[in-house]
């Protein structure tokens, strides 16, 4: 799985909903924020059991109701698409949970 | 839910199995490195419940199989007998699953 190529980045990157580029790192960055806890953990699961059968696998803070989320690909060193997916499907999954 | 007092801290922390102090921060700190990313959330996913029923959340940070986490009271600003139990109780989850 090769890094994005520069074509890709102009056409995959903008298009994602809130992911910034991490400073002085080639890997997507996203601040989420749920009601509770409760909330949070839910959503971590389901993003957890995602993530394992994509054997592609987050790097991420909580607390309490917030959730730090850094998507890089170890093996690429960089964003591959393999991260803009698992990034889309953080987002779809967290669709009406996270605050406004 | 007062801080605990230096009695408690002389008693409670070294009875606790690798915890550590945070540099400048009244908060505890330990490294939990699993055989792979289904251990380390299986785990995150027990204590989760635990500390919801608790009302007591860790900050804790996951990169596939190692969770790296901090336990402080947030209303006392400091390390409470609510983070001791915790760090207990995420201690005896983990028997058996972290690495040697």
């Amino acid at each position: 799985m090769p890094r994005l190529t520069d074509a890709e980045r102009s056409e995959l990157l903008p298009a994602l909903d809130g992911w910034t580029l991490v400073e002085g790192r080639d890997a997507l960055h996203k601040r989420f924020v749920f009601d509770d806890f409760n909330a949070a953990f839910g959503w971590m699961a389901r993003v957890a059991l995602a993530a394992e059968a994509m054997n592609h696998h987050p790097e991420w803070t909580n607390t309490y109701n917030r959730v730090e989320v850094t998507l890089a690909t170890h093996d690429a060193k960089g964003i591959t698409r393999r991260d803009v997916e698992l990034a889309q499907r953080m987002d779809r999954m967290a669709a009406g949970l996270v605050k406004g």
